[in-house]
This record gives C-alpha cells, structure tokens and sequence, in this order.
C-alpha cells in the first residue's frame, strides 16, 4: 500500500467513526505507515485475555515514543476479548509505540504513527477538495489562554456559549436526533452531558455505564456497548462543532444506588472513562454536577478524584466541578476554571482575583414554565443573565425546561425538542462576541457594566434595566471608535453613523435591555 | 369665656394653621382653661429682647407639668422680639406650665393647658359633625410597634409607601401646590424633604434656612420666615395624612457652604429646627442624605448629633440617616430604624437580625430617563423593587427623575409634576397591604418570597421572575384561607374559588412578576 492509499484509508476509518487508524496485533510494515491526523484518535487494537473480569485483572497500556518524549496512556477492556489504547496525538512526526500488559499475549507488541498536521490538509491532497463538508475543522482541544479564556490547541479563540441535555444519550433515538439538529440550529458549542442516568428524565434506561444483571448494577464490570454509544454521541457533538461538557458524577442516580458505589468502584469507573474519551478532543471532565448533595463523599475524596483525572488524562482536557451550595474551591490547582451554580453576575471581578482563572456559569436557572424555583424563566430572563454573564467577563450556559402539555418528551434539560425564545438570542450573542475577537474582561469600576477585550480593541456595553436616552461613554483615549446600538431581545446591530474617541454622548434607545458595541478603527 | 367657646377658638385657631392654642404673655384666667388637643401644637408666645443675636444670646424653654410628669421643652427666637415654645402634648387632661429663660422679662411666666383627647372629638361636641372633613384625622406621631414595623401613637398600624421630594419647598408656589396635588392623588403617605437646598433643584432659592447677608449665609442666625414657610408645608402634608420625613444634612449645599459650616452651627441649628418642628405630630428625622458624602463630618460627630436630637426632641419623633456608600451602623441605640440606600432586597432578615430595628429602603433609584445610572429605571422596575422589599419585611421609598423636553420643571426627585407609571402601582399595593392589616415578616427558607403577619393571618407571595404556572403552596397547617391571584402591574385583584390549607396546588397565570395573596378565614 502507498502513502497516498494509506491516506485514503485514514480518511476513510475517520468517517466510519472509527477515527484514526486501528493498529491491529500482528507486526506493521514499516514501510507503510499509518497515519493519524493531529488531535484525532489513534487507536491501538489489542486481543487478549476474555475469562474472569478482565475489568479489573488485566491491565493494559501503551508508551508514545518520540525523540525524548515519552507518553503512557492507559487502555482498557472493550469485551469479547478485545483491549484498545486510545490517544490523541499532539504533536506532529513519527511515533513509535510499545504495549505495556498484565496479559503476555498483548505486552511488549510494537508499532509506528505518522501524526499529520491536520485531516482536512490530508484529505484535500487526496481528493482536491475535504469530504463531509459539513462536519467543523478539527482545532484540537479547548485550553486556558489569558487566565480568564479559552482556545482551541490551533490557537482559534473559543467563547463558551453551551447548554444543558444532561440526560440526552437516554432518551429515545428520536428524541436524540432532535437534540443534535436542535444543537445545529442554534449554535450552542457546549453541552454539559451526563455518563450516569438521572431520575425524572427519558424513563428506565435502556443501558448504563455498569451492567444490569438481576435487576442491580453490577458495579465490577462496564458494559462496552454503553459506552461505544456515549462515545458516538460525542463525535457528533464533535462533528457539529460542539464542545462535550462530560458529568462523570451527580446525585440523581439513587434508585440504582450510583450514590452509594464503592470507592474503589468510583476511581476505576473514572480510569476507564478517561481510558475510553480523554482521546476525542472535544471532551472537557466536569467531575460532578451538584457534587455537594452526594453526601457519601468527603472533600478529600474529591480533590483525589481531580488528581486521578489529572494524572490519566495525557491530553489534559479541562476540568472542574459544579456545585450546587457551597462552591467548591476553584484556587485548588486541578480545577483549569470555576463551574457555577449562582446568579452573583457582579463578583465575577472578586472571583477572577481570588482564582486566577476563566469563570462559567454553568447553572444560571432554566428557561421553562414548570413550579420548580429554577425552572420557569422567560426567555427575556434567560437572555437578559447570558448578557450580564458575558458583559462581566465570564461565560454563561442556557438550559431549557419546557413541559409541553399532553406531551411526554422530557423537559429537565436533557435535551429533545427546543422550545424556548432565548436560543436564537443566545446564537445572536455569541455572534456578537465572536465578532469582537477577544476576550471580555470587565472595566472595574465602570459607571455602567461594560466589558473590554485586548486592552480597549473591543468594548462592549450592557444596560439591563437602565434607560438612559443617552449616554457620555468614556472611551479610551487615543483610539477611534465606530459604534453600533444592540438590541438584544430584537436581535438588531444598528450602525451609529460616524466615529467616536474621547468622551462620546450617543443617544440611545431610552428602552431597557439594550446594548452597545464599540470597535477600534 | 365658658369651656365651649374656648374649644371653638382652639378648632379655630387649628384651621388657621397656628394650631394649639397660642398663650400670652399675661396672666390666664384659670376658669377658662385654654385648651389643646392631644398630639396636636401648643405653641407659647412671649415677648423678650430684640436687640443684639437673640439666636445665641437668649435662651428660653418651658417646663410642662402634671402630676409627677415633668417635660422639659425648648423653645426658639421667631424674630422682632418673637419668642416660642411648641410642644405637643401627648397626654389627656391638665399641665402646668413655666417658662424658663436667660431673659428677666420671660423667665417665670406661667400658665395652664387642658389636654384633649382629640381635635375631631372635640368639634363633634361642638358642631355636630367635624369641620373640614378633607382633612386627614391626627393619630398622633408613629412610632416602631413588633420591632419591625410602625404604628401611629393612637395605635393604628402605619405601612410606609414613601416618596422623594427633597427640595420640593424651593420650588416654585406652582410646583409646591403640583406637588400637593399628587402626593394626595397617588396616596404616598411619606415624603422625603430637605431643609437646606440643592444644588441642580429649583435653582437658587429664594430664602435659606439662614439670612442671606451680601451674598453669603449668615450662620449665626436664622430666617423665622423660611421655616414659617417650611412648618406651613409640613402642615399641609399633615393634612394629607403624609409624614414628613424631614432631612437636616446633606451634601448638595456646596455652593453656598452647607458643607463646611462651623461645628456649632451644626448643632445650634439642629436645635433649633427641633425647638420649632418637634411639635408637628407628622415630623421625621433624618439626619442627613448620604450622610456618607459630607466629607467634613466624622463619625463621631454624627453620633453626637444623634444624641442632641434624642435629647432636644420631648416627642421622640423617629430618627435615621441615610447613606451613599458605607452604611452607618442602625444597631446604635439612637437611631429607631435603617434608612437604607441599596438594593440586596434578600439582605433584609440578616439586618433585621442584626439591627432589630424596621428596615425602610428609602431609595431604589428613580423611576426615569436621564442618563445617570440612579435615574433611570422604568415604571415596571421600580413596581418589581417596591413588591421585592414589601415581600421581604421592609419598607420601600419611591422617587422619580422624569424629564421632559423643552420643559424647565425639576426633575430630580424634587416634587412637581409627576409622571412616572409606578405610583399608581404603588398605591394598589398599599392598599394591598393595608387590607392584610399586620406587619409582615419573610418567610425563612421560603421556596418562593413570601411575607407572613399576625403569624399567618395573612400571606403575600411575590414571584419576581419566576412564571410557574402552577405552585403547591405550603399554607400553615390548621387554618384555612381564601386566595387572591394579583397582577402588580394590572392592579388586579381575582379571587380564586374555594377555599384552602395544608398543601394547596393552585394554577397560576404563568405570566413574571406575579403575586398572590391568602388571607385567613
């Protein structure tokens, strides 16, 4: 096989969803490389030992080698005797790789990787143009830059504007279908998503991450086929763009006793999550959701859970934990950014100071119409929060829950059907920030809440329930501004004719919820 | 004379707007006793020295005595010789009095003063049915009754719903009579007004509280005709059944030294405001607006202020001070409540804990359309955070700042026209609250804000943002209530049928900002 069909071959694998290139267990041809583009998954297949509970008596692993620089990444167990080591390749050039098992007949087999630059790059050369237009470039992983903001691992700017379908990979095929088209439709770019089921949301599950046998959750093993569904729902986040925000606890699992699971259950069961997704670049760990009501758990058992995640995790997604009460304490330093559930859009400042790092409101209430306290804000409400976040320098996440009358689609945020208004809002906002190009770091002090990136490039302002018919804006000196009058709710950018330095009176709308955005000349 | 037509001279005297009875300088006749109704003015007139600065040179007072009961008052120079003392007696039956005085010619007068049990009552024996029944009755001064809340002196509950006309007497006589006007069509039964002007208000006055001398205040005297003018307003609110909540600092007098006037001064003119406004049943004190901003005092100072009030004032009128920034500390035994200038409406259980005292908002910003962050709210906001404060156990102040084009009218909270769209709403919820009869107190750990009085004989619930269209309400057990659903901005009121207790579902409009009532059956 020549390079060019060993390319086509990747491509290939890649659209079958099994990206990157499955190295079997006989010996490679080293003249014919596989090759796996950056920030993909390479997948090492591996046969070995089915008797017992290979879960928990084999391990398995494989060491990257290149130049000097060595990377251990932990596989685990698919069934039916097939082991797998999963990674995302960073860096581009040839790798050799060795396996490292308890199990003979897998330890000490061998192979090579040829990272490239970029599966677009690759596919363009072999067809003169990319296949599956339609899915998003691959940037790589989501990181810090600049304390408070993200960027993908190319160096593209990343602006969090996600939503909740905690539950959605439970749900009915439709239903998980209109979840992904609904996604599409409104641009949301991150999705907090839960491994475990919760009560209240899509029914008794057709499968969970543990098999049931009698009955009850067989906590020694997983079941394969759970996750190879969990991991395909992710790729098509991926393939839309979308960041997957992944739960890995939450206290909404008791009738199947998940906050009751043995501790040596719990680290085993996050080794092998990490083991079977820290390779599909769109993940990001979120360690629980409201981890303060699984009251079986000490803190200290929580900060180890970080360090388990930091140390098996090679690609170093982001991480954090969100609370419900009692935040947890964000300086701590395997927590990459602050994941909240409070409405104190003004502390934002405080909180960026005390924790050096990017801050997401992860819960700001629900839009929906149900008696629960969090779940019925308008769309105005549900807008106007999302505006207060960002014009405070922080990120904000939307969730919907929209019970439908006669209806028996789930409404807790689990994804499904979209029926709120501030949606397409939201999108429009996301546009507005994306425009701006920086990041938004509140002006302290400001007489009225305005948030600025790259030292005065771009400079966004939000009145929420002020009206003032015009304003004297102090702008920074020594720049040349143009102006634009923002209507939120309308979702209009309306040019102020001519430019602005210095102190600049504009007249405004005199209506509340309303917005202005200056950009430098 | 007999004893009826000394009362006809006393209801005579009343309706001139010199109520109480003035008593001469001459002997009385003790068979025809001059009379006074309780909790209204008994003013002493006396003749003394007009020469030199009677202001600081003479000192007259009056000992009012019944039985063991001594009530030693101060009494003020009124000009050209002009000396009196105003008292309002609080107790039914005869006093005694003498004057004491540095001046030969005034020390040792002596009288004697029957007091009534009430103005109305009193008319009614004489005429067969009360004079000017526009006229609101006089309960006597309010007081703090249950820690938390007000009643007038005759034990009838008083629910302040304020507003703000600070300069409102150095307006034009039109725009004091406009004012007048709508203070009694909107039904605020509180006014917030300063006693020195303002700089931006009414512009220059036409008299200060002190004699302006060649351009500049001479603040070794006073001007009797600025506070004959001044006492003739606060009269006038009385009328309407209005307090006065009357504002002795404040930092908008730069101009013409207000806020660098010698310490003694300070205090000679507290005095003096007291020895002639302690006796009007309906007077307030505030110390000072935005106590916080007078740079020139120390905190010493103002709680020395506080305790020259305390003393001077015999009628013991409720006292605060009013803050910008930092709070003055309400816990201190001098002040009878907060006056507070902020808008953590949740805060309020922790103060009342904290204070033990009523808590007023006595500004939420302004209903209106300038540019500066305080003055601009709509009519809906500032209805939404007079519901938020009255649901959580406060009080709230209004104030509007509304200016219209090409008019000259002051717009600063300064009385005159007024055109916002919340006083309306403002009223339907005092009548709301009036109907409820009791003062309310948040219910602790609520899931939705909700207020309770006489231990649950009546509860109001405020929704804010939230739109459930349904909610169980968790009413106390063993009692049963009727349900009103209320529209704050409708002002509607719609009785839901039935009748309710324990836990009761009741369907809701699903609209924001929505309230409802219960009231024990």
């Amino acid at each position: 096989m020549n390079r060019r069909d060993a390319m086509k071959l990747a491509a290939g694998a890649a659209i079958a969803g099994v990206s990157g290139v499955a190295a079997g267990s006989s010996t490679q041809d080293m003249d014919e490389l596989p090759l796996c583009s950056r920030w993909d998954v390479y997948e090492i297949s591996l046969q070995g030992p089915a008797a017992g509970n290979p879960f928990v008596d084999v391990t398995v692993a494989a060491e990257f080698i290149k130049g000097a620089r060595t990377v251990h990444v932990d596989g685990f167990y698919d069934g039916d005797g097939n082991y797998k080591v999963r990674w995302m390749p960073d860096e581009t050039g040839d790798w050799e790789w060795i396996v490292k098992s308890s199990a003979k007949e897998m330890d000490g087999k061998r192979g090579n990787m040829e990272c490239t630059k970029g599966r677009w790059q690759d596919l363009e050369l072999v067809e003169g143009q990319p296949l599956e237009p339609k899915r998003e470039k691959n940037h790589g992983p989501v990181s810090v830059t600049e304390r408070f903001h993200f960027r993908y691992a190319d160096g593209t700017r990343f602006f969090p504007f996600g939503t909740t379908c905690y539950a959605w990979v439970f749900e009915s095929e439709r239903l998980q279908e209109a979840t992904l088209a609904n996604l599409a439709k409104y641009g949301f770019n991150k999705v907090r998503m839960c491994i475990m089921p919760k009560v209240f949301a899509a029914g008794e599950p057709e499968r969970h991450p543990f098999p049931m046998v009698n009955g009850k959750l067989d906590f020694t093993r997983f079941d394969p086929e759970f996750f190879r569904h969990f991991e395909e729902r992710v790729r098509d986040l991926s393939d839309l763009g979308i960041q997957a925000d992944v739960i890995l606890f939450h206290p909404y699992g008791k009738p199947w006793g998940y906050d009751q699971m043995p501790k040596d259950v719990n680290e085993r069961y996050v080794r092998y999550v990490v083991a079977r997704l820290a390779s599909l670049h769109n993940v990001w760990w979120s360690l629980a959701n409201e981890y303060d009501l699984l009251k079986t758990w000490t803190m200290e058992e929580w900060d180890h859970m970080f360090r388990v995640i930091q140390e098996a995790d090679v690609s170093s997604h982001l991480r954090s934990v969100h609370h419900s009460g009692p935040m947890y304490d964000y300086a701590k330093p395997w927590c990459t950014h602050a994941s909240l559930q409070v409405y104190d859009f003004d502390k934002v400042s405080e909180w960026k100071k005390a924790w050096g790092k990017p801050i997401l409101f992860d819960e700001v209430m629900y839009e929906g119409n149900i008696w629960r306290r969090w779940g019925n804000l308008t769309g105005e409400e549900m807008t106007r929060r999302v505006w207060m976040v960002v014009s405070a320098g922080a990120y904000c996440t939307h969730g919907e829950v929209i019970a439908v009358k006669g209806s028996k689609d789930g409404v807790s945020a689990d994804g499904g059907p979209m029926l709120g208004e501030s949606p397409a809002r939201i999108a429009f906002l996301r546009k507005i920030v994306e425009e701006m190009g920086e990041g938004l770091e509140a002006v302290d002090g400001a007489y009225y809440r305005s948030a600025m990136g790259g030292g005065g490039k771009a400079i966004l302002y939000y009145f929420d329930f002020h009206r003032p018919e015009n304003y004297p804006f102090p702008l920074p000196e020594g720049a040349t501004y143009r102006a634009e009058l923002i209507d939120p709710w309308a979702m209009t950018v309306t040019p102020v004719p001519g430019t602005f330095h210095g102190k600049s009176d504009i007249t405004l709308s005199g209506r509340p919820y309303q917005a202005v955005r200056f950009m430098r000349i």
